[in-house]
């Protein structure tokens, strides 16, 4: 890495909590000089502006979860396993979730959509990107008769994102991490009860 | 209502949309004159600061949400008919939440949770009321025989509320409203295959 690209590096690590808790909007120079120690001519010496800041620092988000969701999954004996294992993620990620801001795919997705095209463009590829790996398990785990080859990959996706970012904001808005654990449980009961032959 | 509390109203109309859709923070006091017509002295004329107009719009798109739901399952024939109609509400109501920005309970508690105490609790509390309104049905239906006595009515809630707030945030997004029928299909499929007798 350039001394460039660490300082880049830098900024996007220092400024991504903020990012993720304040939003794009709520953002200020002053929050990202202060968070990173650097001046304003600094951070501006390395982006062109805060659309590009943001931008770079969502992909860290997403690039840092999708890390330890993958690592959580690589040992996985089965796709039924792979998904029960997926769905049990945030019961030990939430409490991380919530004090770096919550999910930064809801957070952004909700923020983005009518006020920041590029942003709510990076969102809306982070939840195609979320549902093509598990639609991809659940055809293989079809093509090993490990799942019915009746069950709509697509429609279970859906289920299983909405119910999970759902019960991450239950979690964080009431400060009850039960209710996460009772979504987890229904996503778990459609693997169980649903998936398997 | 008198002139002020006319006045009060008529800024809040005009300006839900812009909060639901911008949010608090990318709700400038020029987005608020130039959709009321009104001078800023006007506009703090009748509130005392961006906050407070923030908080009458979220009381403001709350009650016209719940006063369509409710309408919506006031001619129900028992508490399963209740909950199907409830979870059915977002079918036809879909395309106007959209216009209108999204859900403001979503928004507003993805957007407060970290920055905004007092907006956060007016979420919170959105949340609870609509939880507790889902626990009264099923608590109702429960004493009529028309639920089953073992039917959890807050955990239940917490699915309820999660599967279709998550599926609102993928249409928004994904701007693929079939994804929240999904959603609205796994409710249906819960009331209709785990909560009757």
């Amino acid at each position: 890495m350039s001394k460039a690209e660490k300082t880049k590096q830098f900024i996007v690590e220092k400024t991504a909590p903020i990012f993720n808790k304040k939003g794009f909007a709520g953002t200020s120079l002053s929050d990202m000089t202060e968070a990173t120690g650097l001046t304003k001519g600094s951070i501006y010496g390395n982006f062109a502006n805060k659309d590009e800041v943001a931008l770079a620092v969502f992909d860290y988000n997403i690039s840092r979860l999708n890390k330890s969701l993958d690592a959580k999954i690589a040992d996985c004996t089965s796709s039924v396993d792979a998904l029960i294992k997926m769905a049990g993620f945030y019961r030990t990620e939430i409490k991380n979730t919530i004090t770096a801001g919550g999910s930064p795919m809801l957070n952004t997705a909700i923020e983005a959509d009518d006020t920041h095209p590029a942003l709510k463009e990076r969102a809306f590829k982070s939840i195609k990107d979320w549902k093509k790996k598990i639609e991809a398990i659940i055809k293989k785990g079809i093509a090993k008769n490990e799942i019915k080859p009746t069950v709509n990959g697509s429609d279970f996706a859906v289920e299983f994102i909405s119910i999970i970012e759902g019960g991450i904001m239950l979690a964080k808005t009431t400060g009850d991490i039960s209710m996460l654990n009772t979504c987890i449980k229904r996503v778990e009961k459609i693997i169980n009860n649903e998936l398997k032959p």
